[in-house]
């Protein structure tokens, strides 16, 4: 299975806008780390929506490549998110992704976000991704 | 009630990376426009996720606006997208907001994401806000 | 394609606790009603949150047989629903289904649900089925 | 902060339908169990989706109960589940719910339903609970 840094030298080709890290992947689990920019930020000093979503949907896609594969053609199907404390603008947003189910067409997953250092989640996002059925096993 | 124009102005000082332009407001719904930029594509050339969900934040957030007025306190608290087809790299993405309820403390509406000129949807999100239980009315 | 009446067939062999009749199917949308007994109220005189929940689920489920024919392999993998306002204890549920995608693997739709003879939605769900994707076509 | 039986019984009577057995409450957490009844199979030896959905509104409600006290006029505002496995028909189904925020006026919390006595979980809810602002604290 493909280590942290084989994800993350794929994220870059794959993903080239997102600006997260992978720190941890492995056993069903992933842990990615977005450093937020200024224009990633609304009026008051937090942290735009579509940041979260994004780093939580890269969360889920890092978690099961490290459990299929380096797999580009795994896509989000559904993302439910709840907001729910608004993220300090001086804190990278830190994804913690556990997988529930690795299926053989869909896996599902959850994400808690947090703003770094912070112990209570600023959002908790569940994502199903739909999987090419016939990828090597 | 505001118009397309006014909310069109606050979006622009509220979320200013915002480039989503207001087409039409008013009825418990609302249209908006994005032009897709060259880093919102994913590898395949199509139009990233997170490009999708914005855009339908932003529908929401504008079909409000035009039910209770200019009211910056209102927040997201929950989105559901479904993803349904890849969109085209090459057209703009347009989301069609239809508010289904707006309460005391609660609005719920759905959005359905087009790439522009084409028939079917290539997404579909259900959000609710938040909304400032002792606004003006 | 079957017809309601087929449907309605279909449904009190697979569903034989149902108490859902098929009014309306056909043109990607169908339409169920629910007469509610009184083992499925709440205190206050108002419909179960599990009660909607199921009409919404069946209401989805003959929208998709109305277009695939009747494929008992089906199966719901999400299911979003949000509770609008309550619905009164005297009122059969209908459930209004619209599919938005019927594709190879996936189906998704959304469903009103209503206080029969009430204008306003008492709730609002967006579903997925998984379909079988060697069906016959 | 009331015990299991506390709920129970409020339960009990608030729930007079439910079969719902709170097994443990506290710690911004719950377990319920519900026996499975011969009319909540579906074909084929399974559990209805609705029989989860309800397990899992229930043990939802009975966390929020186990951190704000017996409040009569908490209702589920929005509720998301994916479906997982199929459970079989002869093991009751267990509600494992964690709350991830009780705030003010919404309470967000998660639950893993499984099939009594397997490892898997057969769904996985998030729900979101709207609380009386003005409660007894």
């Amino acid at each position: 299975m493909p280590s942290a840094t084989d994800i993350s030298d794929f994220l870059a080709a794959e993903f080239p806008q997102t600006k997260c890290r992978v720190d941890a992947v492995g056993g069903m689990s992933a842990t990615v780390r977005h450093e937020v920019g200024p224009h990633e930020l609304r009026p008051g000093g937090t942290v735009s929506g579509p940041v979260l979503m994004t780093v939580a949907d890269v969360a889920l896609y890092v978690a099961i490549l490290g459990e299929i594969g380096i797999v580009p053609l795994a896509v989000t199907t559904n993302l439910n998110i709840n907001f729910l404390r608004k993220p300090p603008a001086d804190r990278a947003i830190v994804g913690v992704c556990k997988l529930i189910k690795v299926g053989r067409t869909l896996a599902v997953g959850e994400v808690a976000l947090y703003s770094e250092g912070l112990p209570e989640p600023v959002a908790h996002v569940v994502g199903t991704y739909a999987l090419p059925p016939d990828r090597p096993r």
